[in-house]
């Protein structure tokens, strides 16, 4: 982060940072630092902000880096390629494999000056809305590095991140056919009982039978709704012994 | 945002909002609101603040809403499916083509409570590290805004581009969330009829809210539970009044 005015910035990025996997913070020229918002917004990313690297030029703080790409506001501009995001990210992959990479943000108003953005290898532009562009570099940071984390774990293989498993069937026994069928002939027997259905195979059984297709899926399930109908059954039966007697 | 403490997130997410195309916040009893410190981390966003809702429940503040995320940093939920972002914002994107969907997002350090969860259909997690998961909500709010405009330009403009269409959709109108939750209280009106719910808000009821989420999704299914439901209280009446007589 070059020339960084307000450190609640610095402690934001720091605790994104901390997020998202990322440890190597270098400050060129802070205003303020170390200081007391950067370490109240890190909210405990404090050991992000205690290694941070403070430098006196970009020059210095990206000596070790093999490639440097830059955030800028502008839609234009010189030298090196504008790229996205996801095209900046999946260069940063890249090259991460050959040597170490840099994402370079400026200063909060004027952003990085050309002199900075002429020692990056390409530069990077979120896209945002022509009449309300300006961007919190915290903000910017968190998008960025979004984007190389969701593109790092997306091409690694058998990266397991705990989502996406359906996580209605964890730890039930699954239905089968036959149960979901039984469930359903349950379902046919009270809907004569009460007339919500008339007839043998109504088209209403048919909506039925796919609405509790979509959310039924366990053993458990079943039994859910199979004592809901158990219920209404006695509720009924109950109603129709006290009006014989 | 749901029960946001610090103004300060609220005024941020107001900007990244501004800067990602969004302009309709719904603020569910903020702690503090309006506020300097929103105004202030707005920076040039205030529109956006001064045409934010503010509402008394998660319910009323999605009542229109025919699809719903909600946001958490739990790995497990329960109920409806927790995605990762690029899922979650493929869904917003599909759903929103049928009616209004909204992202939710919860208090600072408790996050969605399970009543919160409940009125999602579905829940998505930003992968973080496990050693420093705690992601500002601001963050949050501006990683999967981001993500969401991100699949919306690149998948851009109007050309088939694969997504399927839920064919449960198809000539139907889409639910909002407040005819789901008339289902649901006549579902625990009559199994408090039934004798199936014990109580005033079971495990139970949870579990049916559950299974009755995946499946229905328009105005029309809606129409045949509660024509289902209706029925069943006719025939307990019917039984009941037999038995006065």
């Amino acid at each position: 982060m070059v020339e960084t005015t307000h450190p609640g910035n610095i402690g934001a990025a720091a605790r994104v940072m901390a997020n998202l996997g990322l440890a190597d913070l270098r400050l060129v020229r802070p205003r303020v630092f170390p200081a007391q918002d950067a370490t109240a917004r890190a909210a405990g990313a404090e050991h992000i902000l205690e290694q941070a690297t403070v430098c006196d030029t970009l020059e210095e703080a990206t000596a070790g880096c093999s490639f440097v790409i830059g955030a800028t506001a502008r839609r234009r501009t010189v030298g090196s390629p504008l790229l996205e995001p996801q095209n900046a990210a999946s260069r940063l992959i890249e090259a991460s494999r050959h040597g170490s990479t840099a994402l370079v943000f400026g200063q909060e108003a004027a952003g990085l000056t050309n002199e900075h953005l002429d020692l990056c290898h390409s530069h990077v532009r979120v896209g945002v809305e022509d009449d309300f562009p300006s961007l919190n570099v915290a903000t910017a940071v968190a998008i960025l590095i979004y984007e190389v984390r969701r593109q790092s774990y997306s091409h690694a293989p058998s990266e397991d991140n705990g989502c996406e498993i359906d996580p209605r069937l964890k730890g039930t026994v699954p239905m089968t056919v036959s149960e979901f069928e039984r469930l359903m002939e349950h379902l046919e027997r009270v809907g004569h009982r009460t007339g919500f259905l008339v007839g043998p195979r109504t088209r209403l059984l048919r909506k039925m039978r796919r609405l509790l297709r979509q959310g039924v899926c366990s053993q458990a399930d079943i039994n859910i709704i199979r004592g809901v109908l158990t219920s209404i059954e006695h509720t009924i039966e109950k109603g129709e012994a006290s009006g014989e007697r």
